[in-house]
């Protein structure tokens, strides 16, 4: 069946799983001490425009969020988020199990506002017994959000300068950062991420890896001995090669940037499609993700033939559906979806 | 350079590898709800012998163990194991991490006795104070263990009776389990294994995949909303077809069979190479890895040629080193060995 | 300085202080198993009217809500509680850190309704991707809440109705439950709240005790091998007698009650003084706590004569303070306030 | 009954019951900021030795024991104990609850040696796959021992060198310090503690408080934000008074030290009876603890007249015993001990 379902539907680039087969029977040593991770990280850090990053490899979002969050904090510390960040809501409570509260602050569009932020900080120092709650230790955002929505170079820009004044590291999540880095409306690019960030994460699962995502540390401050603590948290591969020869494609030849601008091709061909078939725009995203209302009559129907993913109910008769792009999202897969959506309405 | 590192050197088995190519663009669904893993999984039982057995897919040996042990052990209980045991010793404490005690007990190349266990049970419970001590809980043991070494079938029975009569369940780590399997020395056959303990696991990484473990649940006690539990861990996949497609691949064709066949010949073989260079055997390995003393100098020697691992100081002039065998392990990497093993002599 | 700044100013109710005097040279075993212990839990379950429950004694009340969330929860799930309640916002994190979350509900008064805690059960199990968020648990509320309102006996049936329907256990916080038994506005009986809640405390350090907190487990459900987890949580006190002869006493003669019915006079006579003054009140609250709008200035004349807490900021000029009475308020106490609150407004 | 069951039979000390009755209806702020917590903390700051020592009240020795370790160990660390060390074996896996692995030394009479622990270190350093085992964080020691011996000052100097060699917080259990400081048979006083370690605590519960221990911190060392993380732990009172109180008690008149010298003396006493009486002695203890072997009958015989403990079987027929001493300890019960062994002999 045709897939809008997710960016995670099919396995790995080509030239992703090419590498993959190539390097395949050279042995080399483990848990990620490979020449292939070196090379990886080096091309990440030129990528990012800082040849002194930190680059760390694991294998997926949750672990991901996990290691970095509660290798960083401190024992009373808690991590701000959005109500409606990954790790707020569908991570199963994996922050928590490391011992440490997630600080929810309001979102518009999945996104947090600088001033809300620092307003939510100003209350906590201000309350006389704020030593009764975790200290804020860091700020999380996604970047696309879990909306699809990006913050602009200003959004982001403020949210930093509040981070600093309160010495809070910004944890970027960028499950999805192709996606963002290609978006047709976005100002942000990498190396302005890495410069406002103080850790961030560059997705490979959702952007055309089998598994991975990198880890880039900016500020000389990846936690000391942290091989040591990902091993403990079980997040250690015995074959690093694994994540190393894949983001080595990845960052060979552009490939990630390739199939971030393909995803966003796709999705804008995605919206003529909804907006030719009038079907109302739930949330206006500028990546691969869009949000559309179906009345539930002709989302079942739909259904039979295109696969898409569940968001949430909008009301009794309708349901807000997600189709996502990736990087084997064909023309083919478009003509389907809109002839589909044709049959489904009648 | 020719590795006998690890069993771990190397990419994926080309079998596997070739799936994971064939399955490569079909859009799937995500965290192991799609046919490849729903196939390995009857594979799995099948070659079991337990129609009724619970399998679930997880990515590493640590990991694996962590979240097995942690989801089965009641709050008040900690894990029973060998001194030597991979949990012991080796996960960087992560057991530990999930809050539960290694109960550690004695052990004789690397394995557990059951009248060693039966009396720190009763020890146990003789004690007025064991409330003040973690209960024991569970029982856990590798097979092969860290020594390469194996149980026999009648040292199994035994301590899966102890067991019985303690009411605890029995986990076996078979991240090695084929070099078990397909030793030339062993009774224990894969449904014996099964019959005998509660849960065990598969090893992928170590025996052709590129990661990935096996779980085995036999008794219909896969814990409650494990899926939960295992995301909670960042040990959920999003493209579990990662590991659905590998194990369906290990299980067709008595792969993983085969590759542990292969692995057992290279070590017999490897094993008569030792015996004609006249090098003092550390310990008696009926499996793929082999340890053997070298001399200082010959080591330092040997190690300009051939990759092995360290794995402990004899004395001041000699070292325990270890050879590992696996399914890239070939004829000319033996002859390699051979030959540098001479040269390394003079 | 008279204080009205919590109900933990003083020491121990005389009568209690009294039985620790008495019993103070009788050789006893430790870690509650003494016979004090034993007679303050018989005295405990008549007082509550189920001979069967079972009572265990904790020393602090965050303590004693981790620690029952934490043995009563299964791995994968987390604990209901309003936004505003205690374990959701002034524990420092002490849930997360047991490694489960606090799922949070909006709330009036401090108090959670039936309806929106069934809305939320409802979403939740339709959600199609539910098993990435923790499962519901538990449902924790407080009875007085952290703003001194009550829930009425409709209101816990409702709540305890959803709780069933949804096999859910109903623990309630009473960290000032005797403040909530012998408001003049109640009509929940100690009988009723045992009937309704599967687990709740009876709080004693914020009762005429010096510390300790009474666990009532009212349907069998006390977790298994209790102790051990207590101890594995740093909570089992080696002189279990201090906690077992205050509840020994608190329960003797009905002293829980008395102090409770003096601090609720206390209380009201309080409000009238309030309403004298013609102070904004906060919120109604029909116990022993009770909340006011102060002028700033007046707040800072007040405060050197009267010790009262700062809960929150009401705008710029004004802030809300709390006063809460206990069982060493005298009538002194309140003409001193009383003239201070004359003095403090010109 | 006249019991040597333990340290921890009795209530408080009588000048420290007075000083709690004395200051009972003062109304004092809560949560250790009261004058009476100051005023211990400089009596304490004085005693030993150190005007900078920062101190920190907590209420039982587990607690403290978990508390300190899981807040001064990095996330990567383990602590490294004898054994025997109660953190090791009586906790029922406070330590492990906490996420970090306790890595166990041989010892001798419960106390390790310098030697070993450095030997532990120099392997530890020289495995090549140390990182995959935690590092080595802090080292616990306690003084007296679980076994009632005590470290000499040549001893503890040695051990202070290598932990500074390592740069190792050492962290002495000083449960029963008073027993040590007072034992006719050290050459340690407290101030020489103080230099040598890096934390320790001087306890209350066995030597005359109803609970509380002071943990006192030497080198401007304390964790930042302690209160939200011993909050956060459940291990923050309310009334801190109590604490406060009974250790301003303590550390007046030398109140603490008379009653380790009382303890002593009673134990000297107590060691006349044994050897007059023949029985074999267990483990040679300078403290107030001391261990015999009995005879089974003997012991059954003995059980029902005087209390004491069960230690361990020593062989089929006979027994491991221990009795102990304590401020409530008197002439009469060393009479009636005496007395009672002459009976329980025929």
């Amino acid at each position: 069946m045709v897939s809008f379902e997710s960016d995670y539907i099919a396995g790995a680039h080509p030239e992703v799983l090419r590498r993959l087969m190539e390097t395949n029977t050279e042995p080399l040593p483990g848990y990620g001490s490979d020449p292939y991770c070196e090379s990886a990280k080096d091309k990440i850090r030129k990528a990012v425009g800082m040849p002194e990053a930190e680059v760390y490899f694991l294998t997926g979002g949750t672990q991901t969020n996990a290691v970095v969050i509660s290798t960083m904090l401190a024992d009373y510390e808690g991590v701000i988020a959005a109500k409606t960040g990954h790790v707020s809501s569908h991570e199963a409570g994996a922050i928590e199990y490391t011992g440490h509260e997630v600080l929810e602050l309001p979102q518009k569009d999945g996104k947090i506002a600088a001033e809300t932020l620092k307003k939510y900080l100003e209350d906590y120092y201000a309350d006389a017994n704020h030593e009764h709650m975790p200290f804020p230790g860091m700020v999380y955002i996604s970047h696309p959000t879990e909306y699809g929505t990006l913050y602009s170079k200003a959004e982001l820009e403020s949210i930093s300068a509040v981070c600093r004044e309160y010495e809070l590291p910004l944890f970027l999540d960028g499950a999805r950062l192709a996606y963002g880095l290609m978006s047709r409306e976005t100002d942000l690019a990498l190396a302005e991420i890495a410069r406002l960030c103080d850790v961030f994460y560059i997705g490979g699962t959702k952007v055309g890896a089998l598994c991975g995502e990198a880890v880039v540390f900016t500020k000389g401050n990846m936690p000391k001995h942290f091989l040591t603590s990902v091993k403990k948290r079980g997040a250690l591969l015995a074959k690093g090669r694994l994540l190393g020869v894949q983001f080595d494609a990845l960052f060979t030849d552009d490939l990630y940037f390739r199939i971030g601008r393909h995803a966003i091709e796709m999705a804008e061909k995605l919206k003529d499609i909804i907006r030719k078939h009038d079907l109302p725009v739930f949330i206006q995203s500028p990546t691969n993700q869009q949000f559309v209302v179906l009345e539930n009559r002709q989302m079942e129907k739909l259904g039979k033939e295109i696969a898409f993913s569940f968001w949430e109910k909008a009301d009794d008769s309708h349901t807000v559906v997600r189709f996502a792009t990736g990087w084997s999202t064909t023309e083919e897969d478009l003509a389907a979806l809109d002839e589909a959506l044709g049959r489904s309405r009648s």
